[in-house]
């Protein structure tokens, strides 16, 4: 088995809703950094599992929908906790919007989305595509 | 499925039995950076795999009781060749206790540790829960 | 010339005033990861320049007053435009405040703090104390 | 499941094949930090995956083999496009032979090799053994 | 003082001239990533030492020049042996330029550049402006 | 000012002497992830500050002469506390040795030694030389 993993971040203000996260009930904010990795049994015709440069791309974009916003008021987000475990699901879900609509290859067989919230937490979701 | 990662680190002496093992034989010392990841196949109902405040603490609690310590001496170490890939096991059966004494939720299907001992070499250990 | 550093973290969230920001004028986010550099010509009596426990202990009180807050809202920092490099500065000057007051030995010399807003972008403040 | 790694790097020059490398046709070169990650089910007699100066050995005598060299011109990569991704493979490859050949204990079961071209991307080749 | 650093990258092949090299003498390459600090005694009317975008847009457009191509090869080098701390001031010099064309703002008082060619080595090139 | 740097690591056992640091008293032990940055107003004839070659010989054979070992037996550091800053002058001043003896070429004109401890601390030494 193959990856490929591109390397982008994103700057956010949200709060947390529930007792269990302390002072993360304020409103605050975050860097994400945040690793997409794709897989793929074999390479394709030119020896790659996807273009890094169409992957960090569309990175890119779908952090560049979430970024420097306050994610308590994205309609896109109404109800979801926004942790970063549930924020690595929506990223990755989004990555993998583009890559059925053929905006990355074809023959991708899964992804993880890591997001980094320090130096000493992050949070992952794998999913197949 | 989705997976939490929180990091920590403990100061160590200790020495190594086994001709394999070359100066390391003689009693020396390692700081460990070390990573406890926890999974779960879905979010709970606060939407997170484990409050990472109660992760961290549970992992703080596990490498002090080894840090600042030359593992030689540690009765419950006894016959354990203290390598680094053997501690990563000593830490997650320890983390694993606490999650099955409900410190961490309940929920989550595995842990894996991984112990650096510099910025060239690793290793880890993972385990169902 | 000796130093000692530590390192530590926030989440804050604010937004910056300035048409030089763009959308960064917008409500956001941050991680910074804060290092905190203590100089001292010569080692003191212990043959150190800082203890490391305290200086951990000072940077953690002071990231505290300002993490999991809008800093938009802090009358402390009313006037400020919360950058990487101004926040720098507000660090620096705090931990500079526990040094007179005594909480950080003394004899040292001097103080450098770096907040890391990502992985390609960090800022710094230098001063004397 | 247990997992040793050690990191290496190589230094090589190369040109890729193929309108979807747009710029990287040209030829350019790159750094490779190497990860070698060896997997076994249980720890040896000795406490261990593998030793950690062996694997460290191994490792190295591989890269020596591709670094301060331009791929483009090495008879054992005719044909190969040398990709990340694909390199991470001859790298893993190469590795499994000297574990076949015993120069690595006995018992391994996997092997995954990554190749870090840069701090925003990086490619995984995963085989057992 | 103050200063704010930006991180980017370049993908170049080239030769050594001179015994000392060794097999780096040899047509070989490297990534290079490259940190731009930038240092100004006061912050500006907007509280920052350079806007964070221009510079990364400044040193994307230096490390664009040089990446992806053959530096022996390159009429603009010729007669330079492009050692990594070379190429430090190379990259440091480029930005000075783009700094006195006023791309940058004004009042800047240095500039530090380092080139990291692998996870053990870097070096840097520092100069006033 | 150019300068070069090279990372290598040790790994030894020892206790401090002092209430200053609590645990830190008992035998225990560390990783340091060494750094040697060696300094030079220009360059040499072949264009470099040092060969990066011999620095990295010379930082791994000084760090060759304390690792694997309990500090605290070793005749050479007797009345020494061995606090990462003292260490941090220790490996530069036998660094300095090796290049008054000219194994490091001529012309250099000073030299920091950072000795990172864990993830989150770290303590260096500068000198001229």
């Amino acid at each position: 088995m193959f990856s490929v993993t591109v390397r982008d971040h994103m700057l956010i203000a949200h709060s947390l809703r529930g007792e269990v996260f302390g002072p993360a009930q304020r409103l605050h904010g975050a860097t994400y950094v945040v690793d997409a990795t794709f897989r793929r049994a074999t390479l394709d015709a030119d020896g790659i599992v996807v273009d890094i440069g169409r992957a960090a791309e569309a990175l890119h974009a779908v952090v560049g929908e979430l970024g420097y916003r306050n994610l308590d008021d994205e309609a896109d987000l109404a109800g979801v906790n926004t942790t970063t475990e549930a924020l690595a699901r929506v990223v990755a879900d989004r990555l993998a919007d583009r890559v059925r609509d053929g905006a990355l290859g074809d023959g991708l067989d899964g992804l993880v989305v890591t997001l980094h919230e320090s130096h000493i937490a992050w949070a992952s979701y794998e999913r197949p595509l």
